[in-house]
């Protein structure tokens, strides 16, 4: 398999997965630096025009994975690529997080659901959004209507 | 770093990557498969109550990156992690695919813009998106002003 190098580090307010707002409705609204390697800066060169950005990252404090998972906000077990749950066969998470601003490799963001020092390994612009009207959540849907 | 392992097979119309439409307003209507390896099956666990889904890829036939590219879309530069160009530190596409129907371990989706045989990383229900009128572009806005 391909070899996956650290292109940088989150510096997040959460260091404890307990502080991390969790669930549907969840508001991510943390502020953090997403503090790229000096040898990555100039892959950030025109990124300030995106408004918002993925991140690819690691859940580097995640041991080991399960098929079937029962997140916090469901109400039975689901498979592990049906949810977002930590404990994957490829422990990458995935976030949507906004551009405040550019500081050289320090980009300020908006969005923050990551713990503190996990390593990124990509940032790509995101660009487009499937219309909410044909947009079907799932066992999320079934999950909140029982809440 | 956390070692990776292909959980399936992309099962792709294109085995060229000059067969796949590029660009703004590239139509990805291409219908495929996602062919999960037998013993991730159960992780698919209700995964058909998505009508979206992120598939995390790797770009195997892309060898090595650089940090500043001129996509085909382009009219100069730009760094790396501000497109989707497959040469990158860390080669992991990332693709949303509607689902269609699931047989087993196979997830028949629409929306493929993978070659043929592509490994499969990771996949996450599409659970949100980011409104319109929030969204900035970036260079492709300025791009395609320029076409």
């Amino acid at each position: 398999m391909v070899p996956m190098q650290t292109i940088g580090l989150v510096r997040s307010p959460y260091t404890e997965t307990a502080h991390i707002p969790r669930g549907p409705g969840a508001q991510h609204d943390a502020e953090g630096v997403l503090d790229i390697l000096p040898e990555f800066e100039e892959g950030l060169t025109d990124i300030e025009g995106f408004s918002h950005l993925f991140v690819l990252w690691i859940f580097d404090r995640a041991a080991g994975y399960e098929l079937l998972v029962t997140p916090p906000t469901a109400t039975r077990p689901h498979g592990v690529f049906a949810t977002r749950a930590p404990r994957r066969p490829n422990p990458i998470g995935l976030t949507v997080v906004q551009v405040l601003r550019r500081e050289g490799p320090r980009l300020h963001v908006r969005g923050i659901d990551m713990l503190d020092g996990s390593p990124i390994l990509d940032l790509k612009p995101y660009l487009s959004s499937v219309p909410a009207d044909q947009l079907k959540r799932g066992w999320l849907a079934e999950a909140q209507a029982h809440r």
